[in-house]
């Protein structure tokens, strides 16, 4: 059991959506909602979120899309269990060794926001191909396999991560999934960006698209950032808006 | 022996550099100026344009700065006979069966602005993994590998193509380059990006790098190309500026 105490709950999308989530260790911010805000579904279609931690990216787009099958699969017992209590039916269990019901089922639509690393300090050689377990407990491109099996043929993969993570992303839909289309995001105009969505299609054959970048805040130099997000973001964030491809 | 009057005589970097060219066939444009002004080398160095063509992004090179050692590798003799009448040092070969001389040198840069098929309308499986012999006499991937092999070690690789085809140029490079900076021009604002300049180093392990695009027209809506480039793109067309990464 959980205890309260521990937690706190917090308003996403204008307070449509309320997290328990634990007071310290992940909590959700920016990057959920802009994946949840990314996926063009609709009602009584399936979604399976990997990795879905306390439930803010599938909770999120069920409250932008009514009648959507939601399901997450989440590793770790004290997460998953924060995201039934959030209301999210959701399966414990390590990705890669995902249990035969799960196995048997095939989704609309699978999303991910894989844990950020910090590899800038301790890259492995990039002669290796293949992230290993290093850094990662489970290779990105891993998480890229499971969600193209999971898709049901012409179902959409969404993934956020960082910009630094794209090449082992691309490489693991290219034998898998194709029409790829990347959003970035920069903070501020002109400066690189550094978070994008990947968007993948199963049987997909569209040429891949890189999108202009899209801005988080507005200005050129920082204030304070809840309240410099651009009006786009804003939407997103604070009224549950589609972002649009 | 090529007939002058099957030729045009064209001035690159506000006439910096002059070129001979054929008055009807492939003809030397914007991407090979911006292919040379990307390369960020220093006199006393060497020089590989694969699929050189008359020599434009190697001379244009070479005009920005002085005391380079510039050589071409050209496949089609036509070209190479051009490229050798407008001043370029040339290897007439097949770039995946370059001569004996050749293979045993290595370069301080190597830069390739590779034939631009639409395949979009005839695309191969995504699933095959690699480009074949279908669109392109030479796979993409080969001019990655070759680009590669010719590098000294912490040599840089330049290359500029469609940016529908950035995911099959890093595939090529993630085995054999790494620092892998991106660089995507729009149109203009907003516009995704349909023309990218990619660089990787040998031995290089920082991290993936996209940048913000660079645009290329000004305005928001055409008139005449030629009078509607930006500063920064007119600066590096007609001065010979450097474009900075």
């Amino acid at each position: 059991m959980i205890e309260e105490s521990e937690l706190t709950r917090d308003a996403f999308l204008g307070g449509q959506v309320m997290l328990w989530q634990p007071r310290t260790g992940y909590r959700a911010g920016l990057d959920p909602v802009l994946l949840a805000a990314s996926v063009p579904a609709h009602a009584g279609q399936s979604v399976l979120d990997l990795g879905c931690g306390a439930g803010a990216a599938a909770l999120c787009l069920g409250a932008r899309v009514p009648g959507l099958d939601l399901h997450g699969v989440e590793r770790q017992p004290y997460y998953a269990d924060l995201a039934r209590r959030n209301g999210l039916d959701v399966t414990c269990a390590d990705l890669t060794k995902l249990p035969m019901p799960l196995k048997e089922r095939s989704f609309d639509h699978v999303i991910a926001n894989p844990p950020y690393f910090d590899r800038a300090a301790s890259r492995p050689s990039p002669y290796t191909g293949r992230e290993g377990a290093l850094g990662e407990d489970t290779a990105l491109e891993d998480w890229v396999q499971v969600a193209a099996k999971r898709l049901r043929y012409r179902g959409f993969a969404h993934f956020i991560h960082r910009m630094a993570r794209l090449p082992d992303i691309l490489a693991g839909i290219r034998p898998v999934m194709g029409s790829v289309e990347v959003l970035p995001f920069s903070a501020r105009p002109g400066r690189a960006p550094e978070l994008c969505i990947i968007r993948a299609r199963k049987g997909g054959r569209a040429e891949f698209r890189l999108h202009f970048p899209h801005l988080l805040h507005r200005g050129e130099s920082h204030l304070r950032d809840a309240e410099s997000y651009t009006a786009e973001i804003k939407a997103v964030l604070r009224d549950g808006a589609a972002l649009e491809f």
